[in-house]
């Protein structure tokens, strides 16, 4: 069975520890991730094509009308975009790829692939987000009110996610997502092929 | 968060390795496994209450007639049912419960439980159904080309089927139906009460 691969998109509450899951999905199972594009610059030790691909607001534009992404979004005044060749080439080789993608991309990616699978994280409560984002030490009281409340806005659109997966405990979280993406890969539609064969060899045997 | 248990239906060619796989379920994942009434007499080894739990004719109808059935059929000859008390006493208490049962069974269970997950167990290749059933040096080769029969028509239904795992490694399917139970957990339906207080929360914070 050459199948093509699948297309995983992971978005969450920021603080749900969305970054950690997607290394660990790629270290451990060797899912390919699908770096973005930004216009951003680049902070203290993030490395080019590894973090961010870092881009000149000129070179986004350029790739924009290229269409060189298969989402893009502008946020708190930057670009951000998803490379479409990188995705396109990984899935035709039969590779599962994951993107890290907030709400408004995934529904993006959705539309485009309806056979992507939507996975939204979460802590187990509000209250739990809340103690991540002071935990980490490094927002103002400003910005965590501000994370809190665009957390609320996302909790909106969860609905629309396919699967929730509660990130308490990391292992358990990679272990469920994992799950997803293997029992996706079970799924009858992914399977029309090998059951068309299966009937024909029955029928000559 | 109290939830559910999860109705799991699995069905197969014979010889795709169904009673191993259940076992392992069982054995590895602690799930639940629903033991059929049947009216035929009990084999050598067979224990009432493992295998099957073991009635008379008049039982079996007095059993329909009261209800205590999810889903009942007559196959060669005999009653076989699935028993109503058990399946959802197990549910309401949150276990996953495990059926193994052949296609129309499946698609009754379906009907009466939209949320039940329907796997079809397959070997790799019909060559290689064929190479069980010649192995396991039982079976007359009429009855072998019996089962190959039976396996086209059940092959007709496979479609039915939610998900396709196939028996080739044990280890590996047993993985995959397990990741296909522990998926479902994590759809955004079975989470609803859990969306919900998340939203009440993170308005309330």
């Amino acid at each position: 069975m050459n199948k093509k691969g699948q297309l995983i998109v992971i978005s969450g509450f920021s603080g749900a520890g969305k970054g950690t899951v997607v290394k660990r999905l790629v270290e451990d199972y060797g899912y390919s991730l699908s770096v973005s594009a930004t216009t951003r610059a680049p902070r203290e030790g993030e490395v080019d094509g590894r973090e961010y691909y870092f881009k000149s607001r000129e070179e986004f534009m350029n790739l924009i009308d290229y269409n060189g992404f298969i989402e893009w979004a502008m946020y708190v005044d930057n670009y951000y975009g998803t490379p479409r060749a990188f995705v396109e080439k990984e899935l035709a080789a039969g590779h599962n790829v994951i993107l890290e993608i907030e709400v408004q991309g995934a529904m993006n990616i959705k539309k485009q692939y309806p056979d992507s699978i939507l996975i939204f994280l979460t802590t187990k409560s509000a209250a739990v987000l809340k103690e991540r984002l002071i935990g980490r030490g490094t927002e103002s009281e400003a910005v965590i009110a501000k994370r809190m409340k665009r957390a609320l806005e996302e909790s909106e659109d969860m609905e629309q996610y396919e699967y929730i997966v509660v990130n308490d405990d990391l292992d358990t979280c990679v272990h469920d997502v994992n799950s997803i993406i293997v029992a996706n890969g079970c799924k009858a539609g992914e399977n029309i092929d090998f059951m068309k064969a299966m009937k024909e060899e029955l029928k000559a045997i």
